[in-house]
């Protein structure tokens, strides 16, 4: 799909399951697909059981009809290796697959069921199962991809993984001296005097819930271990795939912001990456765009596939609201416009039974192409078999990063205060938004990614710093980069131990600093400074710190520590690093992001265009760019009619109108426009 | 008690104790009883450890004293036969009595303690104490009925369960082909190639939490299931009483809108049923209604033993007030009104320790007649023996039924999405309460009833047709019946498959709409429509349909399918039928059902009295009828008092007094008057 | 510590944890704890892994390493004996170490890992350990106190304890027929025919959740039982440091109103109480005391050990706020004020790792003594310096007296109904509150303590009479006393079981009273009534009762039983009962115990001063005695600055500054002053 040589347009398509149809069916649904445009199918995603009705058997025939059935219809295929849920007789016979909760409890067959992935039975059966298809399917030339498993996730808490977690902190530690100095364990004397002794970190041992454990470098190794031993799965069945068809490419779909699993390392491991885009009615449009800033960013801005959304509705939800007309076109280009290079749906045709029948689905349980949501689905394809290969491979140019890295989420997330109520991506997205509501294109990058392409590096509440990282950053900022820092940073090492000395730890000099105390304010406390004029609300954390260096450009105006700086900039090398000692509301975002994007010299995506916020133009602006050409996309996200006075000359892909520069430009409701430009 | 020979009026009393309590106070309950006019008890309904000291003796002889001393003090008993808790030392010698978890964890002895239906212990010890006991009594003249178990409910989840599970899916599917279609298993490929594959839907299965399955057929058909599990049982015992006592009536008591047992099925298999009316102090009178309702129609109209209310006050909520004067006796003929023969308490003598000490009783903790609620509990007693056998028998004669439906039910609510906040019981409230308000009598029908006698039959949200209710839906229509559908009917079969083709399914020609879509509405969300000239709400669900023949009488005003129809009617045959598409207030349903009851010729149970609503006489009206008399009942449901000019000559057999058409008849606050009037 | 004739002032000092550091650390502890005055630390309280690597190895060589350093630097030692929590072998290799929870799952190691009481394995080890330390350090001489165990809390569900409570059962009830009765097990049909037929209460058994029970007597006992266990621990560690070092003075920390363990019983085994002040960002000053007050009483007014508070932030919070300037003062010498003789921390220096690493130190993890929190600590450790020896030993002489009882607490709090709203904590902390803010010293006494020093008792919602209760109060007030009991009282004996022939039972004569009914009102319903010319709330629960010798003070106005009394007053011997039916507003309390008080005669700690209240001077007022002295606190609880003219002569002990009636005495925000005035 994504760097494949046979592929030349942004393929159309998504989740098709045949399985739970007759032959009439799939007759029709040809015959659908070729009306809709849809040029790639992903199959087999949950086929295990039909593929393998027993320990010894494998039958791949049911499978073989589809691929020759798509194949003849001249579709791509996405190929899952159907390894997301084991069979029923495999639950039955070979128990350890099943995974233990959280809360000690050993799970029954049931469920998406995942596996655990420390199962031994899981583990063979599983590679046995890939082996087979590889080797079945070679030869097939129109799969555009391998899809393995579906949506990781989860966790496993049993035995097998309790004791490979051992072999893994062993491999990690080498001594339990050293683990336990990591994990402090004179703390509420729990040293452990053999590898044995230790268990897994849930409600039966180290945890009051989920989120609250009472050993915090256990818990943090844990859920490193837990994401490992499903990428050591994913590593294996890929692995496997590879070795029979060398030039296969390999994927699995993620969630976004998914918390289990470290992305960023699974990202490594992949030829490229895709994700499932399900944003929830609440979910503001920029926090969709940094979950597709977010999937960009984990291969280094490689496009990536968007490998499902829903053509209408979700079944999930409390309310499940329908997507109004133009809002799947809109989200489509959405993700086109930040990194995809497919626009993919689960699913082809509704289910008619069982815990998904009411997601939505390109063909309806109606059966007939007579209705709005076909009839959408059908000018997507038809746009983008007229866009072609314009837009594959383009790249985002962004001089501004905003740092996200799990291992900091997961180790602050579970830090016994102070502050309970904070979110870690909620606090990066408060400075995704003001970057993103001035359309200017960010990255999110991780703390081992190139800082240099950079101006501006955005780290919102970095409490754990990795070894190498205040190098990174020493580093960029020495040559000119602006780095930007915040309450809770520098505080722990890579295993939650506290860097002592003085917060903010390894970052004190950079930022020019000393935080003595942090308060942590109630939901309804607040404090008070004045930015530029302007008087801002402080919450949730409020940093009590004394300059070494750095210029106070706000102070706290009421309590004890009024008067004591609560916004500080510091000289470093040729660059600057800013550090903001607590939370506020977005306009403060948006004016501090504002300032320095001017410093930093940063513009937005939409080219000659001095002001170009979504506030001013109305509008969602995004590029794309390869040697010749610059793609600039315009999204109107809302339900009433914009206009726009061209600020360059270029050619709407979409509409293949020429638009010159002071043209006014016209958007439906939703409507989206993609201007080509000659760089 | 109901049907019973020998019996005369309506029988007063309720459960006693005497095992909680010493001979002196035996003494003094007769005394009391005499007293209050209680002429019948229930007995032993949790003895089985007084009954059953070991695995091997049975000893009789306390309950004997009792049965023997209240049979001198002329009373008439109900009795128990005490299986609804098992004794301890069975619990602590074949643990299989004790039931599994929803979240898989094994109870120990406690509680309610009901134990698993499908326990082979609790089986065979639960059938030998009820043979023990019919034998011994079979003699007894004065057992006006048999109560077998008590409030059953509940679910288990045990590896005995699992097994019956298993031979009752296969007695039902007869093949696994069958199974795995009606059940989409292909869907997350579950497809099971041996009956054992298949294990008990729970939380370590195929449930996120009690009401979200991931595999709805599953889950439906273990409903059905637990409800037959108990079901067996009631047989079971029953049989065992019958076979030693032909002429033996035997019941047990429902709870009224119980979710986990299919009451309608349940009342087949029993000689009439009865019921346990604990208000809420929210529930209002209506819902309270529609309880008595839906009892009354389990039995097709059959009058029903009330079996147990509180003489003043609850202890298991969280707020339990006292019932204000007079509200008991408003609320005992509240329940004669819509079809009690019976007028009985929980419990006669507070219990002095343990779980239930707080609960209310006709003689309290200060062992005296001298209170409020004993001379309350007495001046009913005194009243009921003045009615004697008036009301014995008679019927309601509805031309309104509403439907309701367990299976409907459970499928509806383990649906994921499109919403989660929908109940289906709130649902069809409204469009009784419609009915109510404005006294007309209505029943509450099942989908296998005889709808011939009805000319409106509402049937709300009628999500699953099982086989045969189309057909008879479309004869009763033809035939010139009015039926009125809602939002989310027709969907799926009996299984939760989805009537493919269009919805709503197998109602599409019958409704003449066909609904493309629909849309689901968060909590503050809304559209509005206008019907008669007043604008109306819609929300929660909104479809989006096409009529097919129907006329539009009213469209949606806002969002993309603004100008779509919301209600509509369609002719069929000589008959016509309703389609509602959304969920709107209250004012709606009043005006709506006021259109259609007219059109229909249905009239309040208040003859004679053109306007008649709850609202216009401040009353609530009920009627009883037998082939010469009507028994109009006239009950003030509030605080303040009332009075009503009479539509019709008759004499109030509380009272005795004569009143004519054109009287001020009086009522007191909570007063009650129940007008005889010769047909 | 507390009695410790080697300890000449109030000791400074709190929880020191060396084994988490390095050497250099421990030097500059030593400095660091010289500059702040700090002159006891508290030891070993987590190090039983440290101890005890292994089953057969015992190694105190650290620790005594540590005792050397702090003895060599002139310090007392709290040496605590390391059993709260076991190591990670032992639960490994004697897995019965471990609890099982109340949900019926066994604990894995990990957590506070407070050990199961009744396992063999844990007394046994708990048991050796202690032997070995006491005989260790048994010639010590500067240990000031043992601390046994650490935070004693939470229950057991296992096999064991199931075993250890049928024991417990048969040596209190000797018999099961007295069980049985007890319990009123023929409800439910519960009735137990040998001792192994009982089974643990929890989850699996008899509760809904954790406060609602199906079987009050059962659960009521466990509560006794679990809290007796753990008692059975203490006195077992306490007896082999006793054996060993005869003037050993043995302590454990406790946690104020606490709800699993009946402090009131494990006091009576105590050499000296000592308790963790950890107040809530939410608690009112009046609960802070009230919980010293609690505490102060629990040895009959004995001077207690105020064993740890935080010196600046807790960590296990929502929202862990810092202590603002002065308030950690403030709140040391309120406990001081209300009978603390020693001030003490959790921690000495901040965690560098795990649960607590942000939970407040004197030393903070910068490593400095150049923090606001260093400075204020050693202010205060001057400050107790200069104090030197005055206060020790001095106590309060309370004319008043609030009755607290744990069994109370328990059944009332397990009672299903009237009203699940109802906390017992809260109801009396309203009657405490309003003495308090009339700064009218007041002990917290349990049923037993002699009630002939006071003038009045006031006891809310005494639930449970226990024999010899009713007889007491009879007698107190015979005398002269004044007695104030509530709604809900006199319901039970000691077993939860009714008192049966009219409620309040055994207190029926001494408030001239009886209760027909009481009623349960929702959280919005109110009813009123007007005492002393002001009209105030009725909620919660409004008791209907008929005076039988008393007279009503005031009357419901309300609903249908307005004109029935609500506050009575009984004329009993010399002295006189008040009973109160309701649950009020804090404006009905002040003005009916300023009432009451001044009949009482009554006097506020500060001397001289006829109006004293809180409201009116601005301050808490507090006060202790010895032979010679009295000594005044007052106490700015608020960040305003106050003044005071002086009703008396004496000096500040703080400021050394003498003082005379009528000068005026300033307060800086939370500034506290000590008036030493010769008697």
């Amino acid at each position: 799909m994504i760097g494949n040589p046979g592929v030349h347009k942004i393929l159309f398509g998504g989740d098709y399951n045949p399985e739970q149809w007759t032959p009439d069916i799939w007759e029709e649904d040809m015959r659908y697909f070729k009306k809709a445009g849809i040029d790639i199918v992903t199959l087999n995603v949950f086929n295990w059981a039909m593929l393998q009705p027993d320990e010894e058997t494998y039958d791949f025939s049911a499978l073989d009809d589809t691929v020759a059935r798509v194949t003849e219809n001249g579709m791509q295929i996405c190929m899952a290796n159907s390894t997301a849920a084991h069979p029923a007789w495999m639950a039955r016979k070979y128990p350890d697959v099943l995974r233990t909760e959280f809360n000690g409890m050993r799970r029954k067959f049931g469920g998406r069921h995942n596996s655990c992935p420390n199962s031994p039975s899981f583990r063979r059966f599983a590679l046995r199962l890939t082996e087979e298809l590889a080797e079945h399917y070679k030869d097939q030339k129109n799969i555009a991809a391998w899809h393995v498993s579906n949506e990781y996730g989860g966790a496993c808490y049993c035995e097998n993984c309790e004791k490979a977690f051992r072999v893994w902190l062993k491999r990690k530690y080498k001594t339990l001296d050293k683990l336990n100095h990591e994990w402090n364990t004179h703390f509420w004397g729990k040293t452990y005097y053999s590898w044995d002794d230790i268990v897994v970190p849930n409600l039966l041992s180290e945890h009051f819930e989920e989120k609250r454990s009472q050993n915090q470098g256990l818990t943090l190794d844990y859920m490193r271990f837990n994401s490992d031993s499903m990428l050591e799965n994913f590593k294996a069945e890929r692995d496997a795939i590879k070795a029979r068809i060398p030039g296969a490419l390999v994927t699995t779909n993620m969630m976004g912001f998914y918390k289990q699993l470290d992305y960023k390392k699974w990202a490594g491991e992949m030829d490229f990456v895709s994700w499932d885009n399900y944003p929830n009615n609440e979910d503001p449009g920029a926090m969709v765009a940094m979950r597709h800033e977010l999937t960009r960013g984990l291969k280094q801005g490689m496009p990536f596939a968007l490998m499902e959304q829903t053509p209408s509705v979700s079944n999930w939800l409390t309310d499940n609201s329908l997507k109004r007309p133009g809002v799947l076109r809109m989200q489509s280009y959405q993700a086109v416009a930040h990194g995809a290079d497919t626009v993919m749906f689960f699913q082809m045709r509704r289910s008619p039974a069982s815990c998904e029948k009411f997601h939505g689905a390109v063909i309806d349980h109606s059966g007939t192409d007579n209705t709005r949501v076909f009839r959408e689905c059908a000018a997507i394809g038809k746009e983008l078999q007229i866009i072609g290969d314009k837009l594959l491979g383009t790249r985002t140019h962004a001089k501004a990063a905003v740092m996200f890295d799990w291992d900091n989420w997961w180790a602050l997330e579970c830090s016994a205060g102070p502050n309970n109520r904070l979110g870690y991506v909620k606090e990066v997205f408060r400075y995704y938004q003001a970057l993103f509501e001035k359309n200017i294109p960010a990255d999110i990058i991780g703390p081992d990614d190139d800082y240099s392409k950079y101006s501006l590096i955005v780290a919102p509440v970095l409490y754990m710093i990795k070894p190498g990282t205040d190098d990174k950053f020493r580093k960029f900022t020495e040559e000119g980069g602006t780095a930007l820092f915040t309450f809770l940073s520098g505080l722990v090492n890579e295993n939650d131990y506290i860097t002592l000395g003085g917060y903010p730890g390894k970052l004190r000099e950079l930022c020019g600093v000393w935080v003595e105390e942090f308060d942590s304010l109630g939901p309804d406390a607040v404090n008070h400074f004045t930015y530029q004029g302007v008087r801002y609300p402080a919450g949730m954390i409020c940093d009590l710190m004394h300059p070494e260096g750095a210029a106070a450009l706000a102070c706290y105006e009421e309590d004890f520590y009024a008067g004591m700086p609560v916004v500080c900039r510091n000289s470093f090398g040729k660059g600057r690093v800013y550090y903001i000692g607590t939370s506020s509301n977005q306009e403060f975002y948006d004016a501090l992001l504002g300032d320095i994007s001017k410093e930093c010299g940063l513009v937005s995506a939409l080219e000659g265009q001095e002001e170009a916020s979504v506030k001013e133009i109305g509008l969602e602006a995004a590029r794309r760019e390869n040697e010749d050409y610059a793609y600039t996309f315009l999204l109107n996200r809302e339900g009433t009619v914009k206009e726009l006075v061209m600020p360059l000359d270029g050619v709407d892909i979409l509409s293949g109108e020429v638009c010159r520069k002071g043209d006014r430009l016209k958007f439906a409701p939703y409507d989206v426009h993609i201007i080509e430009s000659k760089k």
